[in-house]
């Protein structure tokens, strides 16, 4: 009960719930998450160790160090994969067969450091003259930002605490480089910016709150336009929305440019309007977010639209079959949002993080825990163009840029934390899962088989005698719930996105609670072009898609046609995959299709063909039997526009 | 009557059709493409020369023949550039002011070339160690393949004579080391395929033919895999279907990978297969276009559906908003079609060359001929994200791979030579427009406003005493086609998309050909998800499109629902830019959308709002006024899928 987790506000800052510490919170192995996180640390986290190794990462550290010869290997960037995968074994407290991977791994680290306490292999090995001269591609920042992380982790958790020394010495050096006397200075790719604030949480030190604070209030001012860089390694012809360099923070209004960048960003920018009572920077961040998530998000809780500069795209530019949708950017949106929940309460930052985890981020994962999306499509066509390596067809092991499997891990390890909160006026459960909540208002025992069934059981132990308020989410896709105490109905008056029970709780009380799970059909926004005349299956929080393996060889998925006047209803499978609920739907396959012009005279006409019952899958499990097409938007059979005449 | 344009078989050459010689046709001036040829020479080829000066490319090949100290600038083949512009020049005929670029720039490159034939500056300048070392990515014999286009265009319209031994000396240096007892060898990008067998056609040099042959024949081996590269200059992640490597030309099936790669290629395979009769080849190449025109092919002949690797894309992945369709794609496509023209005399080709000319490549250049789109979008949103230099909101003046505005040169300089062909019946016209066209049987005097009429009046002067066959294309788009012959009706009896009027012709004979145009609504194939519950505006060869300086204010373009009961017609004009004909059609603007919440409950319904009256203006003059949204694709007010409840 003393841990905390990542994002540990400090008593002075704007606060509207409290997380918990990261051991508060046990998940139990035999449920979804729970599992999750477990196949995570068991499976996911050694094969991260185990490409550090292969993909050069860690050789290049070892050169720089002395011990070894390898020329520079990876990415310039490459050394952050090390300390996300440090991060990752640090939450998971580092102990047993990962102890000799973190101390190893921590006394390189300080072995690489320079003496005024630089730290970066490939400035380092090739480029020791251009050290700080290309902010604008040379992730410096980013890498010490992700090095700060893991130093924060293994320093909470006890994992190591040396590993806090290196970094305070190389944030030391940040500051007097970009701090009040230093440069004016900002990262092509944030990243530093909540960090320092984490490494203030955990030290106290101001110097990095400042430094951080400093830097958001000089994006977008163009220090990175490339007539400002000493040095350019790479012009991609880019301009300064790619790096949110083109407007203030403060007044900005439009998500864009680089989905990590901005969502990274963003997290950076609501620690330091907490740690500062900044209430016109959390605002700022706020007014983001209405743009982002009211016309740039997937259905899936992703972003990006964008493969060429991996950006978040127009407003309602939202193909499915381009979807960029990157693994990191999903993570970076569960961070963010996360800290908008703890700054202000609101259901629908925690709403977003459920979402977001079930689908865009659960999807990059294969049932191995050994491959991975970098990219996550909402469409996969047959006879897909994979060739380039950001669109395969198939999770692929590891990438040239691998940067979302540690990340991944880095989450995963850290999720328990993620799950509940505290006020005053009592505890708040925002994620379900089976597991068991330690406060010091009340031990909570949940049991459910979310997010397959909508019945959340809740024992309170060991609360405290006087009234308090337990909070449970109705998430915005509930349109039913239901609530028993100790078997007695309760009224369900949702008051904010939050069913709040408040009263003294006798111990072993028991609540239960249960969101009505029915499938849905969504229909998108008007102006998404990509998804016009189509409808999605979703369930409790999951979004579900047609896969080739399920329809069968003989049928053509873009030739289906749903029927949405027949309801989709739920399946109780137990040959699918880890799958236990499917969803069945009536729908017509027309003729094949493949003869048509591809540009025709105009018609109208409702489309019709052989009757056939579809079955979806949870969306974050596709790719996992064998390859072919799939889709989570369907057409539906009505008038459509076809063929008439040639034209 | 004697100079050959490009693409000049030889008379062992498997052809359907001959080409005229460049000067047997010439384009009125005041008609559209002699308009647009006359622009082009006047405003975009200087506008070339000047930016070979200003980007550098000039200055690279200075400091190579030691006549500067300038530091290699631009992209690592920015020679391309010079040498399309040369070629430009050199179809121009190289005369008045363009005598002293033509000539100093050939002098120029013969003091650059080093002994041994190598020319290239960037290797030249900075890499001299890694020549040949990376065909990948190295571009070499790319560049060599322009040098030798301008050379093949400079010795055949006499506007300089020393180019082609520039180039043959270099070529001759590519026998060596790339033919028979040499290395296996094929480039990254095509495109010496074609200029190889150009300069056999010059020259006679069989070697050049076999080299073209041998390349295109060990294309599919993965001799482009970074493994089988000495260097890898870059290396982006993209696997072999990027460069056409992953399967033998003869068998592959399917159009893929990087667009201009996929199309260059092709115009080198089928003038392979013609020069040496190799039926398998050609049909190897037709089989290619039957995939793509049939799969991947945007309405207005454009190709390449995705910004990340400039790829083809899926089929039916045509998204209007990312359309990449980059305007060398479409001018390859206008080469290979002409090629496979000459090698069939299939109408289809010559349908395709119609369409792109006059939207893929017609939309690339403003008015002012002076600012040019890289990629062609479909659609453009208004608050679009257009950081990406590729994907602006409007036309730039130049650009980092500013590989466009030369090609378009080069095209524009060449146009007359794609009117028509011969055969030893008579003469085809495959293209309309105000010009006169001698051939050996026959001279014709073609008045015609199209494309904004459909009307073609041709006066037969000098014509053979015997019986021959005028045969005039009448487009796929045309389903009404009305001919006189002085005055007396003719039966239109369509033959492969000719009317072949097969007579002895007496001199001053007038053939009225009426292509009936009204407005058309096209449908889009069901399978392309991006254009799903749209139609699109055409009349004549022109496809249609809506900007927002015609909706005005008030209307949000993604708003529009058009009513497709109420027939577009088209409205005379003169006071739109240049556009004598715009289409008026009726829709309605729903209320603003942007409040509804972006994934909602579904219901069907049908659009309704207020009524408006649409201008739609030809897509190849958008942005050419203020900036602002457009659309081709429009929705239609049919039932379509929207909001019920929140979801």
């Amino acid at each position: 009960m003393s841990t905390p987790g990542p994002v540990a506000p400090t008593g002075d800052a704007l606060a509207a719930v409290a997380p918990l510490s990261l051991d508060a919170v046990v998940l139990d192995p035999n449920g979804h998450l729970g599992g999750w996180q477990q196949r995570s640390a068991e499976l996911s986290l050694p094969h991260c160790i185990d490409n550090l190794e292969s993909s050069g990462a860690l050789g290049n550290l070892r050169h720089v160090a002395g011990r070894g010869e390898q020329p520079f290997t990876g990415m310039w960037f490459a050394d952050s994969d090390v300390y996300k995968t440090l991060e990752a074994a640090a939450w998971t407290g580092g102990a047993g067969a990962l102890r000799g991977f973190v101390d190893d791994t921590v006394e390189l680290l300080g072995a690489a450091q320079d003496s005024d306490g630089y730290l970066n292999s490939w400035y380092q090995l090739d480029h020791p003259a251009d050290r700080w001269r290309d902010l604008r591609w040379g992730h410096e920042l980013y890498c010490a930002g992700h090095l700060i992380q893991a130093a924060v982790a293994a320093d909470r958790t006890g994992a190591n605490g040396k590993l806090i020394e290196i970094a305070t010495r190389f944030a030391d050096l940040l500051v007097e480089r970009f701090g009040p006397d230093g440069q004016d200075g900002i990262c092509g790719h944030p990243e530093i910016e909540t960090a320092l604030v984490e490494l203030y949480r955990q030290t106290g030190r101001r110097a990095y709150l400042d430094l951080a604070g400093r830097m958001i209030d000089l994006r977008g001012h163009r220090l990175l336009d490339s007539k400002n860089q000493a040095a350019d390694i790479a012009d991609r012809g880019f301009g300064l929305q790619y790096f949110q360099d083109h407007e203030p923070v403060r007044v900005a209004t439009a998500a864009t440019g680089h989905a990590v960048r901005q969502l990274y960003l963003e997290a950076g920018v609501v620690d330091v309007a907490v740690e500062t009572g900044d209430a016109e920077l959390l605002a700022a961040s706020e007014r983001i977010w209405d743009d982002l998530f009211a016309t740039k998000t997937y259905l899936t809780g992703a972003h990006g639209s964008r493969h060429r500069d991996e950006a978040i795209g127009d407003a309602y530019e939202l193909p499915s079959d381009r979807a960029y949708a990157e693994t990191c950017a999903a993570i970076a949106s569960f961070h963010w949002n996360w800290r908008l929940l703890l700054a202000t309460g609101r259901h629908r930052y925690a709403d977003e993080m459920e979402r977001v985890l079930y689908n865009a981020i659960a999807v990059s994962t294969a049932v191995d825990g050994r491959h991975f999306f970098y990219s996550n499509p909402l469409q996969l066509r047959a006879g897909h163009d994979g060739s380039d390596e950001d669109a395969p067809s198939q999770r692929l092991s590891w990438y040239r840029c691998s940067c979302c499997p540690p990340n991944l891990a880095r989450l995963l390890a850290s999720l328990p934390g993620y799950l509940a909160t505290t006020d005053p006026s009592g505890v708040q459960l925002h994620l379900y899962a089976s597991a068991t909540v330690r406060t010091s208002t009340a031990v909570l025992h949940v049991r459910t088989d979310y997010p397959w069934d909508g019945r959340i059981a809740i024992t309170v132990d060991s609360a405290a005698s006087e009234p308090w308020t337990l909070a449970l989410r109705v998430p915005a896709w509930c349109a039913d719930a239901f609530a028993t105490i100790d078997g007695e109905p309760v009224e369900v008056d949702v008051e904010a996105g939050y069913l709040r029970l408040h009263r003294a709780w006798p111990a072993s009380s028991t609540i239960v609670l249960e969101l009505a799970m029915p499938v849905r059909l969504i229909a998108p926004h008007p102006r998404v072009d990509a998804l016009r005349g189509c409808v999605a299956l979703a369930r409790g929080p999951l979004v579900y898609c047609v896969e080739q393996v399920d329809a069968g060889t003989g049928v053509v998925l873009d030739d289906i046609r749903l029927d949405p006047t027949e309801a989709p209803t739920g399946v109780v499978r137990d040959d699918l995959l880890d799958v236990p609920v499917a969803i069945a739907a009536r729908a017509v396959v027309m003729d094949d299709q493949a003869p048509s012009p591809i540009y025709s005279g105009w018609q109208s006409t409702t489309p019709s063909g052989r009757p056939i019952e579809l079955t979806a899958i949870p969306y974050y499990r596709w790719a996992n039997r064998e390859p072919g097409a799939m889709r989570v938007w369907l057409p539906v059979a009505v008038a459509d526009v076809t063929k008439r005449s040639p034209s």
